[in-house]
């Protein structure tokens, strides 16, 4: 064992935040608080001094922060980073002596001992202080420190000595001058990645783009898009989230409603990507140029906006890599090429990469630089389809290369599927994550899994993006509560997470249709076919989709989700949680009915204590949605009553 | 980032047990089962293959051990170390492509596909194995599955092809060679530490050698105390352990109780160590020669026990090291040594070392040896009084160092101290720990601590040995509640955990008179002067203690702190709890009246799962100290009454 500093006492154990012994980086936004914790302690009862420490990756001098004793050898502090990219932190301590003196002394002036020795070695500390304030560079801090000494050493008057070894100055210059020779550092330097608000804060818009033509049976083009950013921006949202937008294979194509035949004129899924017309970095034709896209970027931008691209890394039969790189692709023994398979199911229109292949390398780069393509073509949110079937090492390596490069970019992870999956691709630098809201639907599924996201480790890496719908998930919910469930649906999604999106105009519309009984499967999906939407429909819900937005807009509490809270309500049917900033300036409560069929009622007991409230005091909670105010008391539970077919929640602001 | 196999797949995560990402060892003796568990997944739906890996530290080739899923992508696995010393463990993975096949080809057969492709696909990767395991040697298991191949390969023949392909030996010879080519091993090797049997189970007496004549004031010597084994033999211990045995200091020698100035003829505290007669590789003269002492370690060889020495690393003003090394003490600015203070406290018999020194190798060096002198005196258990105010990086490295020459070795911790720095004690290496027990009184108290102790991470590192007294605790529960307290915390003690002691012979004699009201500090203790003892005064506790040390050693529950559980009882004067081995072979189930003053009963309500139980079915309870036995009904709670004056709890074998 190599010991090179014996003298080295304190020890450092269970820093906080960190994922996976620092393997992981924790994620932040800008301007977002870091709280460090650690357990520090060493041996005897001498004082310790802690710091957190943190800088840039790469810069060579450490900031630091003092850390504050909370309780059993716990020690806290916090800050906050202010440029986007990798940062590490870590935690050093030493062994005060000065701090042990100084809390030393006045144990011994309190029962009159004689501190004439304890003074001298007071002495001895402050200069030593003296001159390595000096070798630093730090004169000022050094003759003031000097000056103390004088006092300090002036034997002939015990009072001048006393007032200068308790006075408040001396202390903290003493305190800013620690004699470090002998501090710890943490073993790890725990990384954290800083990235731009909307990776925190984010509501998404997903639409076809074919779906747009404002006729009939036309296949809607980027112009026709951005003629319906106008209606987006009107509801408030941040992303527009396009499906693929890449030539469509031919062969194998599916017919509509995932039949497996196609009929002429059928347009395809756009993830059966690929064919004769281009690949992963063409445009599909009946979309329009490359131009028509980086205008739309543009106007997109303009609006308050971005687009977002969908990545789903896998071909068509007929998509151009299949010839040009065979290597990537898994051949059988029979010469043919390995389609997509989940056995006994088969996929014949779609070949997925060969994350084994011999040329691995070659497959990333090409990969990662369909990425790059569309960064160069203004992009910087890309929404990747089911990334738990590529290689998890791929992704790490791809992300932390175009975040390196582009800290800015937001890759959104479609994974549905196992929890720790999820989890890791979250850590492995996926900026955002799909969840499994959109099949929680009662109190308890509610309450267990946001808590779950929000009060254990798993926030400091994934962030939740709760959607009610996609083109894939039209849940039983929705399909059977109507309009009221579209409201519910659409309340929690905005308010329990900072991000979220929805699949309109179906949202919107209501759509509520499945292709049959028992399938989550919208019937005439546009996934496999153009549609037309009517969107002055006059039930349509986006009024109240700007409204929800506007809110989350204008109350910092619902911008992150710190702080989210449960209150007790003695009804099932009724769910009612809270959201803080720090400061307790905005807090936000909102109270759901959950039965989209029934008038509900009960009452609700408010965590008094956890909204910084006073049991002793009534307070106003004031209705966002319907500006009405009720007067609640902190001693006594509240009454509240919900009309599904009005709107069937509360947006209190406290 | 730099990949190098791009091609592996699988992600390892929390692996278990772990402390601190593997910077600490856990702990195990030889036969002690270890269990390996770790979250492992990879992209897609293959099948995967896992394994705990261990080894030797320093050997090269690892032992292979399958891992099985359990639930939510958790893997375990277990395994037996059966040689002393640092071992590591880690945890292996790959994406196995016959099993996904084998796994595949089922569910494909199910639905009566086409297979002719798959049976190529299954032949390639035989072949595989066949030139794999004939590289690796295994010739007969390379025939095995050549003879496979041909009937795999056998076109002509479908049948034959698929009970080939389904073949259970095939299956076992191929997870037996499987494809490791892009295998995953976890990133960290995680030590183990192996220890003897008697680092997991011991019981311990300490005593005064120096109060062990047979008459009334005379200094009692390694003689007498040889004389004084078959004694303490008789009562089943393992463990005889001393306090310090070397010189002690005239210079501020303390007197009796305490007294700051000793009279004429007081022997001092034998903690305060050295004096012109030697410091720590000395004998006190008074107790004997070196001679002496091998002799009376040998001796209580011969009795199945052994010697523990007393580690206390602090100095008497006048012992030999503060003449010969005074840069290994603190100056103060007035020239003199700082003694050992706790402001405003001072204590001005002891120098204490200052680890701080710059001669830190010298003074480790010196204080390393001290053990190693008494090693090769035969002393292989040390009690190390109050590591924690010395240095913890000394620890680690003196005792690695020790332990690799000699990893019999044991050292006990005797740190009263905050929680954390206990535990990390334990973590740098002492083998067994002191532990709050001697507070811990109360059912509530009880139940909450040894469940700390036994179901958290602490238990892979933090072996407690329980005492109900020592010679600096006399607890106020002892103090007042007599001989039916020593009696419930006897039994408590060496049944709760598979370490415990006791300081003799005052808690077999019930000695329970404090120095004052309020302390904990014995009267007239023997810390200060000789006392002498009346073994056979019939109140002695030796056959009680005697057969409790039986019941230990004939019940394999009792010799690990696993599988504790606690069990409903309706009264808060009565504790149950109950120990078993992994097979339920032995069970042991204890309760204890709390209460020393008064007759206590109520209702057990046994935790019938855990104990292996059914619940339709009753069990007979066979009380090992009265020998009664009970039928008690599985289904319903059962009645105890427990007499403090009689024993005030059964023992009960299930």
């Amino acid at each position: 064992m190599l010991i090179e500093i014996g003298q080295q006492r304190a020890i450092i154990e269970r820093v906080s935040p960190e994922i996976d012994g620092g393997r992981y980086a924790i994620k932040r936004t800008i301007g977002e608080k870091i709280v460090v914790e650690a357990d520090v302690f060493a041996d005897g009862h001498d004082a310790l001094e802690v710091q957190a420490l943190y800088r840039k990756e790469g810069d060579t001098t450490w900031t630091m922060v003092p850390m504050e004793l909370v309780v059993n050898d716990r020690w806290r502090g916090e800050f906050v980073l202010t440029e986007m990219g990798r940062h590490v932190y870590t935690v050093q301590a030493h062994v005060d002596r000065f701090k042990t003196w100084h809390r030393d002394l006045k144990k011994r002036l309190a029962v009159s001992q004689d501190v004439t020795v304890e003074l001298l070695i007071g002495l001895e500390l402050v200069e030593h202080a003296v001159q390595q304030s000096a070798a630093t560079g730090e004169q000022a801090d050094s003759q003031r420190l000097q000056a103390f000494t004088k006092q300090l050493g002036n034997t002939q008057n015990r009072d001048e000595q006393l007032r200068a070894a308790l006075n408040d100055d001396l202390y903290a210059l003493m305190m800013k001058h620690p004699d470090l020779s002998y501090s710890v550092v943490y073993n790890t330097e725990l990384p954290v990645f800083v990235e731009r608000e909307r990776a925190r804060f984010s509501a998404w818009y997903e639409l076809f783009p074919r779906s747009t033509a404002p006729e009939r049976g036309r296949h809607g083009t980027f112009k026709d898009l951005e003629a319906r950013l106008p209606y987006i921006a009107s509801m408030g949202f941040d992303i527009v989230y396009l499906p693929p937008i890449h030539p469509i294979g031919y062969q194998f194509r599916k017919g509509r409603n995932n039949a497996v035949i196609a009929q002429p004129g059928d347009v395809g899924s756009p993830w059966a990507i690929g064919s004769h017309e281009g690949g992963h970095k063409a445009i599909h034709p009946q979309l329009g140029t490359l131009k028509d896209f980086r205008h739309l970027v543009q106007v997109t931008k303009e609006h308050g906006m971005e687009i977002a691209l969908d990545i789903a890394f896998q071909c068509a039969p007929d998509h151009p890599y299949v010839r040009e790189h065979p290597e990537w692709f898994r051949r059988r023994p029979d010469g043919t090429i390995q389609y997509a398979e989940n056995p006994p199911k088969k996929y014949q229109d779609i070949y997925p990469f060969d994350f084994e292949t011999r040329d691995w390398r070659g497959l990333w780069q090409e990969l990662k630089s369909v990425m790059d393509y569309w960064i160069e073509q203004g992009v910087f949110v890309f929404r990747v389809d089911n990334p738990h079937t590529k290689s998890f090492r791929f992704w790490e390596w791809a992300i932390a290369d175009i975040k390196e490069r582009h800290p800015e970019v937001i890759f959104l992870s479609e994974a549905f599927t196992k929890p720790k999956v999820m989890y890791n691709l979250a850590k492995l630098g996926f900026t955002q994550s799909y969840t499994y809201y959109t099949w929680r639907n009662t109190k308890y599924d509610l309450t267990t899994y946001l808590t779950d996201l929000t009060q254990t480790d798993v926030c400091e890496y994934f962030r939740p993006n709760f959607w009610p719908n996609t083109p894939d998930i039209l849940h039983a919910y929705l399909q059977t509560g109507g309009l009221p469930a579209f409201k519910a649906r659409l309340i929690m999604a905005a308010t329990m997470t900072a991000n979220y999106g929805m699949y309109g105009p179906t949202f919107e519309l209501g759509i509520n249709v499945p292709r049959e009984l028992g399938s989550e499967e919208y019937l005439d999906s546009e996934k496999y076919q153009l549609r037309h939407w009517d969107l002055d429909l006059p039930h349509s819900l986006r009024e109240l989709i700007g409204q929800v937005n506007r809110i989350r807009r204008e109350n910092p509490a619902l911008q992150s989700n710190n702080n989210v809270i449960f209150h007790n309500t003695d009804n099932d049917n009724i769910i009612c949680y809270s959201k803080h900033t720090d400061d307790f300036e905005n807090r936000i409560m909102v109270v759901v009915n959950l039965d989209p069929f029934n008038v509900q009622s009960g009452w609700v007991g408010p965590n008094i204590v956890g909204l910084g409230l006073n049991w002793a005091e009534p307070y106003y909670v004031h209705d966002l949605l319907t500006d009405a105010s009720y007067l609640w008391r902190g001693d006594v539970w509240n009454y509240v009553e919900l009309h599904p077919q009005r709107t069937p929640a509360h947006i209190f602001r406290i």
